[in-house]
């Protein structure tokens, strides 16, 4: 019963072994190798045109590169107050830019709506002392666990190509976010205005595996000799290849994620029928974010359960976790089994009931 | 026959067996995984003492961390003029140390000399307006294939810790010049004065995997939020400390090195017997200089021979190139097989042949 | 009746005089001349103790070699969500420091309680995806023209050094605290735990110049480096000493802020008296935030006045301005003239009158 | 008798005046000042075209900036191997320009040959780990006091252009520079395909002003936040304009640069008649390089002469120092005494006698 993260859990089968066939023969270091050269090939093909991609073994690498593409060392990146890049990167953002500043806003469930920043942007002074802003950074599917509509991500990008910011997206769980909508990853992308991607693999099955795809040509200038000076060109590149290789096969990533989601539905379902239980957003892809009573979460870890509690930071405004109360965040991946599903419920049923008891 | 590089074949069965093998279940993600807490205990057991282990996926990033824990950003690194740390890295090093310098010092066959340091570190005014030398990175095989005897480490390191200098020492082949010296890892490193090391896995056997092994607890201090910050902090962290249990178990790593360095021996002494063929300077690992007649050289290409040609700037003072000859690097790994060799010196032993009836 | 900063007006006649007298003859260059030695020995005996000290042409300068001698790039530096250094220096702290995070916590009139530095700081997760919090900046006089008494400040430093942050004071007003609080240099820095200071002289008379006095030596190690890195040792370094010489000479420097304050007190005393206008917190050293009607605003503004509308970000909970109202900003000088507070209260009083005749 | 350099003495009475004149009533903060507006537009005619222009008070900054513009994180900028940006400012370039590499190429009295140039961008590999070249800075006087001819200026620029580099100049002895060629500021730069310029005042008059002036309009975009971030925008701007103001009026600045050019040229006529003195290359602007017996090195020691020893680096091949004798820097200024050059030549003619007569 590990929903902690996406993370917990190894590879799949189908990745492995597009590994291990990977490894025979010689091949071209740093990424002039066949097996690159054919996902490169791939990403096109997935996003329907032309792409710069460079793969590298980390999201955080992923989305400061990218960052750094986009944003000078004296520019402001505008992002949700709880993203991943300004909360748990240690500084790689700031790292990587050389500097620039990451604004947090707000936004229920980790989402930021359109109005949000054009009042920021807004009310920013016009002056040399004022770091430019440059890009704004969401994430699909959010911190929360919502997922952009094709809309709201359009009204974002129109806002940020108006006033000169590139859109950046942080995909760490870009599968999730796009069975939930059931679009095409053109659609869920440029075809809606984003600039720059992070397109995350790891967690959805890869063992380390993520790649950057720049739509935009000008960003794309930089980006083989920053991944190369930060070290994220791997020197027998058709290890980090191979993983994309496992992962595009027969809709491999798009089964994966479906699975995920469906295991975050059931679980939702099952746990907002408890009483004393809620979410505090919707679940829409492989994330839920319970507000549940503390006896629940006592006797659920005493279970063996394992999970991170969460701020409330990014709760609508009025809405309050109680005293007796507790906000946490479960997350399912490829590997959840219906059986830890169950087990986890059964445990939190029986923990509702002897409260309703009591 | 592919002697480009160390880093043009795959990895080991048992480097591959051992990361399948990591690949069940659930474990905590970024390096708080059991896997990784056995490899950091068994780096001390092969070091004889505790050390601070950082794993990373690259070489790069472990030389670039490692000289940005011994060096601020307004310090000087000294390094030979052909390391691979200024040369072939993109700058990693100025990106990771934030603008340190490095300063390149000539040495034959990329191996520097006390005299040679300690003449350029006399020589520096002292004053604010040089940035004060910090600290001296070597080649553990050098970039011109030789191996440092303990001795020369020894008066390298006393050198440096009587300037207020830190020993940095890349060992992206540590394994090979390890059995070329027949000593222990102690011995090559902390022993003889080493305070920070580089330790490659990736070119003898490794699909990516390396360590920074910090042997100065004060070095190791800002390590883990550079490395995470960086972006080589693995989310399953368990795929990197893997590839060391398959690494280190029953002494593959040196079996390996072994083997590589067992070819170079045999590809070297076969070859020097041809005439017009001579080593720009001794083969004292897996990597051999060549110098040999520019038609050999169009044989061996034309029979399907892959290497580089390399640069003339670290022979012997007094040693030239003749206008009929060139100079190659050839290198061998655990993957060599005798018959690549064999089919290599055959060819070139057809064009001395030819040559020498000429 | 220009008020909008305390750098709107030239430099004194005795720092003029100084300067002239320093040009005579030749000395050494880049801060080795005897104009330099004298300086750096009076700021010993000003505070009491050895001290290192850097001059420096600009405030932003001042603060941003102060922060990355105390912060190292991964790490945090807690200020308040107004202050100079995170919203008026175009990412300098970021530059200097090479990447790290400023972050702005709330407090009224820009002063920070113990309470609200402690709770943000026990709020911060103990992971390596956190930047450690290394640091705090106050500003003496602070954005909102606020001093902190000397238990304020030691109150903060017991906090800081408790969990190993250093405390930087950003004084560009430090001579205005300085005689508001009728201390000395001494008590209001070191001895209430202060690590380094941003030394300002510019807006109290001189034409540029500032220092960083370090009285933790650990800090000062780096920064004679970090300041000729980063353009900041002037090459005829008499000129930057000499205006000090001007500065301190005959107590001219607590003269002109004495004369600021007391500028500030008559104008912020006459301007309440008037109907419709209140302080958004207290006026304590020579700068005033004041509320007050818009037709008000606009009869000053039409009059020739000169001052910044300002945010209210700040005020007091419950505390909010009116739509008739607006926040501006006045700041007094050594070179405000008696003539100029009458005139300006002149202007207003007329409108206060038509308002409430209205 | 002080030749140790051309920032040993003060500022010029003119100059001083206008920083005394400007000094009255209120001005806009941060450069929006009038004494500022009239500045830029001065440069404007005096280089016969729009250029972007920002003054700051140090030459290390002019070029760190001038440098950051034109150069990225990742890239590589030519230099001669003694230049001062390489030698003298503890890394400033490196710090502004995030890590950028500069190469030190050879060439007589620090000026650099088209070929030299060329043949080196010829030898770079073109691959990812190395960095592109992007600009090449050139000192205008050299580091050796030679004298760039427009042509030889013209013949660099088409050779970067034709690579994609962009040409900085140092200017620091702009002045010098161009009264010994007798030229127009726009011959000397911009029509010989200079695209930015670091325009030196401090070492010919001023006390800290130095400007960055940019032909090429990209260079400039970023430069207005660099300098900002960098602490090198005064606040009360106007001093740094005023210094400017006096020194451009009535030709004060050509005329101060003839005069130190003709105490050059004095000085090293009658030194190099003298029986064992030389020099290692023309005196072609306001300073030599002259090698001298060490008996009479000592004699002008012991009356009092100030200046430095220097590095034979740069001589011509072939050439040596003796070793009974020695090389110096000889620099005279706008503020050189006829007679102290008299008092030198005297006690240098006497050493020679001595020495004849032995």
């Amino acid at each position: 019963m590990n929903f902690a993260s996406d993370n917990v859990m190894g590879a799949t089968t189908p990745v492995l072994e597009a590994l291990v066939r990977a490894n025979a023969g010689a091949e071209a270091a740093y990424g002039a190798d066949a097996v690159t050269a054919r996902i490169e090939q791939r990403f096109s093909e997935i996003f329907e045109r032309e792409a710069a991609v460079f793969l590298v073994p980390t999201g955080t690498a992923a989305n400061a590169l990218a960052l750094a593409a986009a944003v000078p060392p004296w520019g402001l990146c505008l992002c949700h107050c709880e993203a991943h890049v300004i909360d748990d990167e240690c500084g790689a953002p700031e790292f990587f830019t050389h500097g620039a500043k990451l604004a947090g806003l707000p936004g229920v469930g980790g989402k930021l709506a359109p109005t949000t920043v054009a009042d920021y942007l807004a009310g920013l002074p016009s002056s040399v002392k004022q770091m430019p802003p440059s890009a704004l950074s969401i994430a699909q599917v959010t911190e929360g666990g919502l997922v952009y509509g094709l809309d709201e991500i359009a009204a974002l990008a129109q806002l940020c190509h108006a006033r000169g910011l590139k859109l950046h997206v942080d995909g760490a769980r870009f599968a999730n976010a796009l069975v939930a909508l059931g679009c095409t990853p053109a659609e869920m992308t440029w075809k809606a205005g984003v600039d720059i991607l992070s397109f995350g693999a790891t967690k959805n099955g890869c063992l380390a595996a993520e790649a950057i795809v720049a739509f935009d040509s000008d960003l794309a200038r930089s980006l083989a000799y920053r991944r190369k000076r930060a070290g994220h060109l791997l020197s027998k590149g058709r290890f980090l290849a191979a993983q994309f290789e496992g992962y595009f096969a027969a809709d491999h990533w798009l089964d994966n994620a479906r699975h995920a989601n469906a295991m975050a539905r059931r679980l939702s379902a099952e746990l907002t029928a408890l009483h004393g239980v809620r979410l505090a957003w919707p679940c829409e892809a492989n994330e839920m974010f319970v507000i549940l009573p503390r006896a629940m979460d006592q006797a659920l870890k005493g279970a063996g359960a394992v999970y991170h509690p969460w701020s409330d930071k990014s709760l609508a405004e009025g809405d309050t976790i109680g005293a007796s109360e507790t906000l946490i965040r479960l997350v399912t991946s490829f590997a959840t089994r219906p059986g830890d599903v169950e087990r986890f419920v059964e445990v939190a049923r029986g923990a509702a009931g002897r409260e309703a008891a009591a």
